[in-house]
Protein backbone atom coordinates (compact mmCIF):
# COMPACT_ATOMS: atom_id res chain seq x y z
CA UNK A 1 0.00 0.00 0.00
CA UNK A 2 1.12 3.31 -0.72
CA UNK A 3 1.51 5.98 2.27
CA UNK A 4 0.09 9.03 1.14
CA UNK A 5 -0.60 11.98 3.46
CA UNK A 6 -3.87 13.27 3.56
CA UNK A 7 -5.52 15.39 6.76
CA UNK A 8 -8.53 13.70 7.15
CA UNK A 9 -6.92 10.37 7.41
CA UNK A 10 -7.79 8.59 10.97
CA UNK A 11 -4.02 6.94 11.26
CA UNK A 12 -4.83 4.86 14.37
CA UNK A 13 -6.78 1.39 14.66
CA UNK A 14 -9.09 3.51 17.61
CA UNK A 15 -9.55 6.67 14.87
CA UNK A 16 -10.20 4.41 12.09
CA UNK A 17 -13.02 3.05 14.24
CA UNK A 18 -14.50 5.96 15.54
CA UNK A 19 -14.14 7.62 11.98
CA UNK A 20 -16.12 4.12 10.91
CA UNK A 21 -18.63 4.89 13.76
CA UNK A 22 -19.46 8.30 12.34
CA UNK A 23 -20.15 7.27 8.80
CA UNK A 24 -22.57 4.62 9.92
CA UNK A 25 -24.47 6.77 12.39
CA UNK A 26 -24.41 9.37 9.00
CA UNK A 27 -26.20 7.01 7.11
CA UNK A 28 -28.15 5.62 9.41
CA UNK A 29 -29.47 9.17 10.62
CA UNK A 30 -30.14 10.01 6.82
CA UNK A 31 -31.60 6.65 6.46
CA UNK A 32 -34.09 7.21 8.99
CA UNK A 33 -35.27 10.23 7.53
CA UNK A 34 -35.48 9.16 3.70
CA UNK A 35 -35.20 5.79 3.43
CA UNK A 36 -32.38 3.25 2.61
CA UNK A 37 -33.45 3.91 -1.29
CA UNK A 38 -32.74 7.35 -1.51
CA UNK A 39 -29.27 7.75 0.05
CA UNK A 40 -26.39 7.98 -2.04
CA UNK A 41 -22.60 7.58 -0.97
CA UNK A 42 -21.97 10.94 -1.51
CA UNK A 43 -25.03 12.01 0.86
CA UNK A 44 -23.10 10.15 3.59
CA UNK A 45 -19.86 11.36 2.73
CA UNK A 46 -21.44 14.93 2.74
CA UNK A 47 -23.50 14.32 6.11
CA UNK A 48 -19.79 13.27 7.44
CA UNK A 49 -17.73 15.56 6.47
CA UNK A 50 -15.22 13.50 4.30
CA UNK A 51 -14.31 13.22 0.97
CA UNK A 52 -15.87 10.33 -0.86
CA UNK A 53 -12.28 8.66 -2.12
CA UNK A 54 -11.85 8.69 1.85
CA UNK A 55 -14.91 7.37 2.61
CA UNK A 56 -14.19 4.35 0.30
CA UNK A 57 -11.21 3.50 1.96
CA UNK A 58 -13.80 2.36 4.92
CA UNK A 59 -16.50 0.56 2.68
CA UNK A 60 -16.46 -0.19 -0.73
CA UNK A 61 -19.99 0.36 -1.60
CA UNK A 62 -23.02 2.39 0.04
CA UNK A 63 -24.65 -1.47 0.13
CA UNK A 64 -21.58 -2.35 2.24
CA UNK A 65 -22.44 0.35 4.99
CA UNK A 66 -26.12 -0.62 5.08
CA UNK A 67 -25.07 -4.26 5.36
CA UNK A 68 -23.49 -3.23 8.45
CA UNK A 69 -26.20 -1.80 9.88
CA UNK A 70 -28.39 -4.46 9.17
CA UNK A 71 -26.04 -6.65 11.13
CA UNK A 72 -26.32 -4.44 13.31
CA UNK A 73 -29.52 -3.83 13.64
CA UNK A 74 -30.54 -7.98 13.92
CA UNK A 75 -28.00 -7.91 17.15
CA UNK A 76 -29.78 -4.84 18.63
CA UNK A 77 -33.17 -5.90 18.27
CA UNK A 78 -32.22 -9.62 19.09
CA UNK A 79 -31.03 -8.51 22.55
CA UNK A 80 -34.10 -6.82 22.98
CA UNK A 81 -36.52 -9.55 22.27
CA UNK A 82 -34.28 -11.78 24.23
CA UNK A 83 -34.22 -9.16 27.00
CA UNK A 84 -38.20 -8.81 27.00
CA UNK A 85 -38.83 -12.83 26.95
CA UNK A 86 -36.78 -12.97 29.55
CA UNK A 87 -38.78 -10.89 31.71
CA UNK A 88 -42.33 -12.50 30.21
CA UNK A 89 -44.50 -14.86 31.85
CA UNK A 90 -46.46 -14.92 28.94
CA UNK A 91 -50.04 -15.82 30.13
CA UNK A 92 -49.22 -15.18 33.40
CA UNK A 93 -51.42 -12.37 33.21
CA UNK A 94 -54.41 -15.04 32.11
CA UNK A 95 -54.02 -13.57 28.61
CA UNK A 96 -53.28 -15.50 25.54
CA UNK A 97 -49.23 -16.38 25.07
CA UNK A 98 -49.79 -16.30 21.13
CA UNK A 99 -51.26 -12.68 21.16
CA UNK A 100 -49.03 -11.00 23.88
CA UNK A 101 -45.60 -13.10 22.37
CA UNK A 102 -47.10 -12.44 18.65
CA UNK A 103 -47.05 -8.84 19.92
CA UNK A 104 -44.00 -8.32 21.56
CA UNK A 105 -42.65 -9.43 18.04
CA UNK A 106 -44.34 -7.49 16.11
CA UNK A 107 -43.74 -4.21 18.15
CA UNK A 108 -40.29 -4.38 19.00
CA UNK A 109 -39.57 -4.08 15.08
CA UNK A 110 -42.49 -1.66 14.15
CA UNK A 111 -40.69 0.69 17.22
CA UNK A 112 -37.52 -0.12 14.74
CA UNK A 113 -38.52 1.66 11.16
CA UNK A 114 -34.53 1.60 9.95
CA UNK A 115 -34.52 -2.19 10.87
CA UNK A 116 -37.19 -2.69 9.14
CA UNK A 117 -36.62 -0.63 6.04
CA UNK A 118 -33.05 -2.91 5.82
CA UNK A 119 -34.80 -5.80 6.32
CA UNK A 120 -36.73 -5.23 3.57
CA UNK A 121 -33.18 -4.38 1.20
CA UNK A 122 -31.28 -6.81 2.39
CA UNK A 123 -31.97 -9.64 0.46
CA UNK A 124 -32.81 -8.22 -2.58
CA UNK A 125 -30.32 -4.99 -3.32
CA UNK A 126 -28.07 -4.97 -0.12
CA UNK A 127 -26.14 -8.37 -0.37
CA UNK A 128 -25.77 -7.90 -4.19
CA UNK A 129 -23.37 -5.06 -4.24
CA UNK A 130 -20.64 -5.93 -1.66
CA UNK A 131 -17.60 -8.45 -1.46
CA UNK A 132 -18.15 -11.98 -0.35
CA UNK A 133 -15.99 -11.30 3.11
CA UNK A 134 -19.00 -8.70 4.05
CA UNK A 135 -21.99 -10.59 2.75
CA UNK A 136 -20.54 -13.49 4.74
CA UNK A 137 -20.05 -11.36 8.10
CA UNK A 138 -23.65 -10.28 7.86
CA UNK A 139 -25.20 -13.62 7.14
CA UNK A 140 -23.10 -15.22 10.36
CA UNK A 141 -24.44 -12.63 12.16
CA UNK A 142 -28.03 -12.38 11.31
CA UNK A 143 -28.37 -16.35 11.14
CA UNK A 144 -27.06 -16.13 14.72
CA UNK A 145 -29.40 -13.64 15.78
CA UNK A 146 -32.14 -14.84 14.49
CA UNK A 147 -31.05 -18.32 16.06
CA UNK A 148 -30.63 -16.52 19.30
CA UNK A 149 -34.28 -15.37 19.21
CA UNK A 150 -36.35 -18.66 18.02
CA UNK A 151 -34.24 -20.19 21.01
CA UNK A 152 -35.47 -17.43 23.47
CA UNK A 153 -39.37 -17.92 21.78
CA UNK A 154 -38.95 -21.63 22.74
CA UNK A 155 -38.05 -20.87 26.48
CA UNK A 156 -41.54 -19.25 26.39
CA UNK A 157 -43.61 -20.86 24.11
CA UNK A 158 -43.33 -24.42 22.78
CA UNK A 159 -41.78 -24.71 19.13
CA UNK A 160 -39.35 -26.97 17.69
CA UNK A 161 -35.98 -25.52 16.59
CA UNK A 162 -37.54 -24.95 12.52
CA UNK A 163 -41.17 -23.76 13.85
CA UNK A 164 -39.01 -21.34 15.83
CA UNK A 165 -37.16 -20.21 12.81
CA UNK A 166 -40.05 -19.79 10.95
CA UNK A 167 -41.75 -17.70 13.69
CA UNK A 168 -38.50 -15.07 13.49
CA UNK A 169 -38.14 -15.62 9.72
CA UNK A 170 -42.25 -14.69 8.64
CA UNK A 171 -41.76 -11.96 11.75
CA UNK A 172 -38.64 -10.18 10.25
CA UNK A 173 -39.74 -10.81 6.46
CA UNK A 174 -42.93 -9.75 6.66
CA UNK A 175 -42.45 -6.63 9.08
CA UNK A 176 -39.87 -5.72 5.77
CA UNK A 177 -42.66 -6.46 3.22
CA UNK A 178 -45.57 -4.43 5.58
CA UNK A 179 -43.33 -1.70 6.29
CA UNK A 180 -42.45 -1.07 2.67
CA UNK A 181 -46.45 -1.72 1.61
CA UNK A 182 -47.29 0.70 4.10
CA UNK A 183 -44.76 3.33 3.27
CA UNK A 184 -45.18 5.45 6.21
CA UNK A 185 -44.22 9.38 5.38
CA UNK A 186 -44.18 9.29 1.68
CA UNK A 187 -46.02 10.96 -1.26
CA UNK A 188 -46.72 7.17 -1.66
CA UNK A 189 -49.22 7.29 1.47
CA UNK A 190 -50.47 10.50 1.29
CA UNK A 191 -52.01 9.59 -2.47
CA UNK A 192 -53.23 5.82 -0.85
CA UNK A 193 -54.42 7.70 1.82
CA UNK A 194 -56.66 10.27 -0.49
CA UNK A 195 -57.66 7.99 -2.71
CA UNK A 196 -61.32 6.91 -1.60
CA UNK A 197 -60.57 3.29 -3.95
CA UNK A 198 -57.54 2.89 -1.85
CA UNK A 199 -57.79 3.93 1.47
CA UNK A 200 -58.97 0.66 2.76
CA UNK A 201 -55.69 -0.88 1.43
CA UNK A 202 -53.55 1.39 3.44
CA UNK A 203 -51.38 -1.47 5.64
CA UNK A 204 -51.37 -0.56 10.14
CA UNK A 205 -48.35 -2.73 10.21
CA UNK A 206 -48.45 -3.72 14.22
CA UNK A 207 -51.77 -4.69 14.11
CA UNK A 208 -51.31 -6.71 11.44
CA UNK A 209 -48.20 -8.28 12.02
CA UNK A 210 -49.69 -9.39 15.13
CA UNK A 211 -52.61 -11.53 13.75
CA UNK A 212 -50.24 -12.90 11.35
CA UNK A 213 -47.58 -13.95 13.95
CA UNK A 214 -50.64 -15.15 16.43
CA UNK A 215 -51.95 -17.62 13.77
CA UNK A 216 -49.07 -18.61 13.04
CA UNK A 217 -47.93 -19.88 17.20
CA UNK A 218 -51.34 -20.74 17.48
CA UNK A 219 -51.17 -22.84 14.42
CA UNK A 220 -47.99 -24.18 15.66
CA UNK A 221 -49.67 -25.01 18.74
CA UNK A 222 -48.18 -22.29 20.63
CA UNK A 223 -51.10 -21.78 23.01
CA UNK A 224 -49.86 -22.07 26.41
CA UNK A 225 -46.36 -21.43 28.38
CA UNK A 226 -43.47 -23.86 28.41
CA UNK A 227 -44.54 -25.97 31.08
CA UNK A 228 -42.10 -28.69 30.69
CA UNK A 229 -38.60 -29.13 29.57
CA UNK A 230 -38.10 -28.98 25.65
CA UNK A 231 -36.87 -32.15 24.88
CA UNK A 232 -32.99 -31.14 24.38
CA UNK A 233 -32.84 -28.68 26.97
CA UNK A 234 -29.26 -27.25 27.53
CA UNK A 235 -28.03 -26.27 31.04
CA UNK A 236 -28.04 -22.27 30.14
CA UNK A 237 -31.92 -22.52 29.18
CA UNK A 238 -34.16 -20.79 31.78
CA UNK A 239 -37.65 -21.43 32.21
CA UNK A 240 -40.09 -18.10 32.38
CA UNK A 241 -42.49 -20.29 33.57
CA UNK A 242 -43.19 -20.00 37.56
CA UNK B 1 -49.58 16.85 -29.48
CA UNK B 2 -47.02 17.90 -32.80
CA UNK B 3 -47.86 15.48 -35.58
CA UNK B 4 -44.25 14.03 -36.30
CA UNK B 5 -43.39 11.50 -38.59
CA UNK B 6 -41.05 8.27 -37.86
CA UNK B 7 -40.96 5.12 -39.68
CA UNK B 8 -41.51 2.98 -36.75
CA UNK B 9 -44.22 4.42 -35.14
CA UNK B 10 -47.67 2.32 -34.55
CA UNK B 11 -50.46 4.56 -35.85
CA UNK B 12 -53.40 2.98 -35.20
CA UNK B 13 -55.00 1.77 -31.49
CA UNK B 14 -54.34 -2.15 -31.96
CA UNK B 15 -50.71 -1.49 -33.46
CA UNK B 16 -49.65 0.39 -30.12
CA UNK B 17 -51.51 -2.65 -28.24
CA UNK B 18 -49.32 -4.71 -30.42
CA UNK B 19 -46.13 -2.85 -29.81
CA UNK B 20 -46.87 -2.18 -26.14
CA UNK B 21 -47.44 -6.06 -25.82
CA UNK B 22 -43.89 -6.68 -27.68
CA UNK B 23 -41.99 -4.07 -25.05
CA UNK B 24 -44.41 -6.28 -21.74
CA UNK B 25 -42.96 -9.32 -23.45
CA UNK B 26 -39.12 -8.62 -23.76
CA UNK B 27 -39.34 -6.98 -20.43
CA UNK B 28 -40.68 -10.26 -18.57
CA UNK B 29 -38.10 -12.49 -21.15
CA UNK B 30 -35.22 -9.97 -19.77
CA UNK B 31 -36.25 -10.26 -16.35
CA UNK B 32 -36.79 -13.99 -15.93
CA UNK B 33 -33.63 -14.42 -17.20
CA UNK B 34 -31.41 -12.50 -15.37
CA UNK B 35 -33.81 -10.66 -12.82
CA UNK B 36 -35.85 -7.64 -12.69
CA UNK B 37 -32.81 -5.59 -10.58
CA UNK B 38 -30.51 -6.26 -13.54
CA UNK B 39 -32.72 -4.57 -16.00
CA UNK B 40 -32.74 -1.78 -17.54
CA UNK B 41 -34.96 1.16 -20.22
CA UNK B 42 -32.06 0.66 -22.81
CA UNK B 43 -31.96 -3.30 -22.46
CA UNK B 44 -35.77 -3.39 -23.34
CA UNK B 45 -35.46 -1.22 -26.23
CA UNK B 46 -32.69 -3.16 -27.02
CA UNK B 47 -34.68 -6.20 -27.46
CA UNK B 48 -38.02 -5.00 -28.39
CA UNK B 49 -35.88 -2.74 -31.28
CA UNK B 50 -37.37 0.63 -30.79
CA UNK B 51 -35.37 3.77 -29.62
CA UNK B 52 -35.64 4.39 -26.51
CA UNK B 53 -36.94 7.79 -26.64
CA UNK B 54 -39.76 5.90 -28.68
CA UNK B 55 -40.27 3.43 -25.79
CA UNK B 56 -40.95 5.99 -23.76
CA UNK B 57 -44.23 7.03 -25.49
CA UNK B 58 -45.45 3.77 -24.43
CA UNK B 59 -44.19 3.55 -20.75
CA UNK B 60 -42.72 6.48 -18.84
CA UNK B 61 -40.24 4.70 -17.06
CA UNK B 62 -38.74 0.85 -16.20
CA UNK B 63 -41.07 0.96 -13.29
CA UNK B 64 -44.05 1.65 -14.80
CA UNK B 65 -43.05 -1.29 -17.42
CA UNK B 66 -42.55 -3.78 -14.28
CA UNK B 67 -45.36 -2.31 -12.63
CA UNK B 68 -48.15 -3.76 -15.24
CA UNK B 69 -46.24 -6.88 -15.43
CA UNK B 70 -47.00 -7.26 -11.42
CA UNK B 71 -50.24 -6.29 -12.19
CA UNK B 72 -50.87 -9.18 -14.91
CA UNK B 73 -48.89 -11.38 -12.77
CA UNK B 74 -51.67 -10.84 -10.13
CA UNK B 75 -53.99 -11.81 -12.41
CA UNK B 76 -52.82 -14.76 -13.99
CA UNK B 77 -51.71 -16.29 -10.28
CA UNK B 78 -55.27 -15.01 -9.32
CA UNK B 79 -57.06 -16.75 -12.03
CA UNK B 80 -54.68 -20.08 -11.76
CA UNK B 81 -55.47 -20.38 -7.73
CA UNK B 82 -59.05 -19.79 -8.06
CA UNK B 83 -59.51 -22.43 -10.92
CA UNK B 84 -57.42 -25.11 -9.11
CA UNK B 85 -59.19 -24.46 -5.87
CA UNK B 86 -62.69 -24.67 -7.70
CA UNK B 87 -61.82 -27.98 -8.62
CA UNK B 88 -60.49 -29.16 -5.15
CA UNK B 89 -62.05 -30.62 -2.25
CA UNK B 90 -59.76 -30.40 0.34
CA UNK B 91 -59.95 -33.21 2.87
CA UNK B 92 -61.50 -35.04 0.09
CA UNK B 93 -58.09 -37.37 0.26
CA UNK B 94 -58.29 -37.87 3.53
CA UNK B 95 -55.47 -35.19 3.74
CA UNK B 96 -55.01 -32.40 5.89
CA UNK B 97 -57.20 -29.47 4.35
CA UNK B 98 -54.64 -26.90 5.94
CA UNK B 99 -51.41 -28.80 4.33
CA UNK B 100 -53.08 -29.26 0.97
CA UNK B 101 -54.15 -25.44 0.53
CA UNK B 102 -51.05 -23.74 2.00
CA UNK B 103 -49.27 -25.93 -0.65
CA UNK B 104 -51.45 -25.31 -3.61
CA UNK B 105 -50.96 -21.39 -2.96
CA UNK B 106 -46.89 -22.05 -2.13
CA UNK B 107 -46.39 -24.11 -5.72
CA UNK B 108 -48.37 -21.56 -7.65
CA UNK B 109 -46.20 -18.84 -6.62
CA UNK B 110 -42.83 -20.66 -6.78
CA UNK B 111 -44.08 -21.67 -10.24
CA UNK B 112 -43.73 -18.51 -11.29
CA UNK B 113 -40.31 -16.63 -10.66
CA UNK B 114 -41.13 -13.48 -12.31
CA UNK B 115 -43.80 -12.77 -10.08
CA UNK B 116 -42.24 -13.63 -7.03
CA UNK B 117 -39.18 -11.47 -8.40
CA UNK B 118 -42.38 -8.58 -8.89
CA UNK B 119 -44.00 -9.57 -5.49
CA UNK B 120 -40.52 -8.36 -3.88
CA UNK B 121 -39.78 -5.46 -5.73
CA UNK B 122 -43.55 -3.66 -6.45
CA UNK B 123 -44.00 -1.91 -2.90
CA UNK B 124 -40.16 -1.28 -2.35
CA UNK B 125 -39.33 -0.03 -6.47
CA UNK B 126 -41.95 -0.50 -8.77
CA UNK B 127 -44.36 1.82 -7.29
CA UNK B 128 -41.58 4.67 -6.11
CA UNK B 129 -41.05 6.28 -9.72
CA UNK B 130 -44.60 5.82 -11.61
CA UNK B 131 -47.41 8.23 -12.33
CA UNK B 132 -49.83 7.97 -9.99
CA UNK B 133 -52.11 6.86 -12.34
CA UNK B 134 -50.00 3.96 -12.79
CA UNK B 135 -49.73 3.49 -8.78
CA UNK B 136 -53.36 4.05 -8.92
CA UNK B 137 -54.50 1.09 -12.23
CA UNK B 138 -51.89 -1.15 -10.33
CA UNK B 139 -53.28 -1.03 -6.95
CA UNK B 140 -57.04 -1.03 -7.88
CA UNK B 141 -55.91 -4.59 -10.04
CA UNK B 142 -53.34 -5.85 -6.58
CA UNK B 143 -56.13 -5.05 -4.55
CA UNK B 144 -59.08 -6.89 -6.11
CA UNK B 145 -57.72 -9.96 -7.03
CA UNK B 146 -56.54 -10.62 -3.63
CA UNK B 147 -59.63 -10.27 -2.26
CA UNK B 148 -60.72 -12.93 -5.07
CA UNK B 149 -58.31 -15.41 -4.00
CA UNK B 150 -59.40 -14.42 -0.56
CA UNK B 151 -62.82 -14.98 -1.54
CA UNK B 152 -61.77 -18.33 -3.28
CA UNK B 153 -60.01 -19.79 0.05
CA UNK B 154 -63.29 -18.87 2.13
CA UNK B 155 -65.27 -21.42 -0.37
CA UNK B 156 -62.83 -24.28 0.84
CA UNK B 157 -61.68 -23.76 4.05
CA UNK B 158 -63.16 -21.48 6.98
CA UNK B 159 -61.69 -18.14 7.07
CA UNK B 160 -62.78 -14.73 8.08
CA UNK B 161 -62.45 -12.22 5.13
CA UNK B 162 -59.87 -10.55 7.39
CA UNK B 163 -58.43 -13.99 7.67
CA UNK B 164 -58.21 -14.70 4.01
CA UNK B 165 -56.62 -11.12 3.28
CA UNK B 166 -53.67 -12.13 5.88
CA UNK B 167 -53.31 -16.03 3.86
CA UNK B 168 -53.00 -14.01 0.78
CA UNK B 169 -50.84 -11.24 1.93
CA UNK B 170 -48.24 -13.77 3.62
CA UNK B 171 -48.82 -15.85 0.98
CA UNK B 172 -47.42 -13.08 -1.74
CA UNK B 173 -45.32 -11.07 0.23
CA UNK B 174 -43.63 -14.04 1.53
CA UNK B 175 -42.90 -16.18 -1.45
CA UNK B 176 -41.42 -12.77 -2.97
CA UNK B 177 -39.30 -12.27 0.53
CA UNK B 178 -38.13 -16.01 0.51
CA UNK B 179 -37.42 -16.05 -3.16
CA UNK B 180 -34.83 -12.75 -2.86
CA UNK B 181 -33.33 -14.87 0.35
CA UNK B 182 -33.30 -17.80 -2.08
CA UNK B 183 -31.37 -15.57 -4.58
CA UNK B 184 -31.65 -19.01 -7.21
CA UNK B 185 -29.51 -19.04 -10.31
CA UNK B 186 -27.21 -16.17 -9.05
CA UNK B 187 -23.55 -15.42 -8.15
CA UNK B 188 -24.84 -14.65 -4.01
CA UNK B 189 -26.88 -18.68 -4.18
CA UNK B 190 -23.67 -19.99 -5.21
CA UNK B 191 -21.38 -18.79 -2.71
CA UNK B 192 -24.38 -19.44 0.03
CA UNK B 193 -24.16 -23.42 -0.74
CA UNK B 194 -20.22 -23.08 -1.38
CA UNK B 195 -19.86 -21.94 2.65
CA UNK B 196 -20.20 -24.53 4.88
CA UNK B 197 -21.06 -21.77 7.92
CA UNK B 198 -24.07 -20.68 5.09
CA UNK B 199 -24.72 -23.82 3.20
CA UNK B 200 -27.87 -24.98 6.16
CA UNK B 201 -29.06 -21.34 5.88
CA UNK B 202 -29.82 -21.46 2.17
CA UNK B 203 -33.82 -21.16 1.84
CA UNK B 204 -35.70 -23.65 0.03
CA UNK B 205 -39.38 -21.68 -0.67
CA UNK B 206 -41.59 -24.23 -1.43
CA UNK B 207 -41.22 -26.53 1.32
CA UNK B 208 -40.61 -23.15 3.91
CA UNK B 209 -44.06 -21.60 2.63
CA UNK B 210 -45.97 -24.08 2.78
CA UNK B 211 -44.87 -24.49 6.21
CA UNK B 212 -45.85 -21.43 7.34
CA UNK B 213 -48.50 -20.94 5.62
CA UNK B 214 -49.77 -24.63 7.07
CA UNK B 215 -49.11 -23.20 10.25
CA UNK B 216 -51.15 -20.14 10.03
CA UNK B 217 -53.89 -21.61 8.06
CA UNK B 218 -54.22 -23.92 11.16
CA UNK B 219 -53.82 -20.83 13.55
CA UNK B 220 -57.03 -19.43 12.08
CA UNK B 221 -58.78 -22.75 12.53
CA UNK B 222 -58.97 -23.86 9.09
CA UNK B 223 -57.94 -27.30 9.52
CA UNK B 224 -61.50 -28.49 8.13
CA UNK B 225 -63.68 -27.78 5.04
CA UNK B 226 -66.13 -25.62 5.01
CA UNK B 227 -69.43 -27.64 5.50
CA UNK B 228 -71.41 -24.97 6.55
CA UNK B 229 -72.71 -21.62 4.30
CA UNK B 230 -70.23 -18.69 5.27
CA UNK B 231 -71.79 -16.12 7.62
CA UNK B 232 -73.00 -13.89 4.26
CA UNK B 233 -72.82 -16.08 1.24
CA UNK B 234 -73.22 -14.40 -2.06
CA UNK B 235 -75.56 -16.09 -4.26
CA UNK B 236 -72.53 -16.62 -6.78
CA UNK B 237 -70.69 -18.34 -4.49
CA UNK B 238 -70.07 -22.20 -4.93
CA UNK B 239 -69.36 -24.80 -2.25
CA UNK B 240 -66.61 -27.06 -3.51
CA UNK B 241 -67.31 -29.58 -0.73
CA UNK B 242 -69.58 -32.58 -1.09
Amino acid sequence: MVARSQPTRARSPQAKRVREAAILDAAARLATADGIRAVTLTDIATAVGMHKSAMLRYFETREEIFLRLAGAGWAEWSREVRRRLAHAVPGAAGEDPAVETAALLAESLVARPLFCDLLAHTPMNLERNVSTKAVRSFKLTAVAEAGAVGAALRRVVPLSPPQAGDVVATATAMAGALWQMAAPGTELRRFYESDPALAHAVVDVAPRLTGILTALLRGYGATRMVSRPPRQKRPDEVETAE
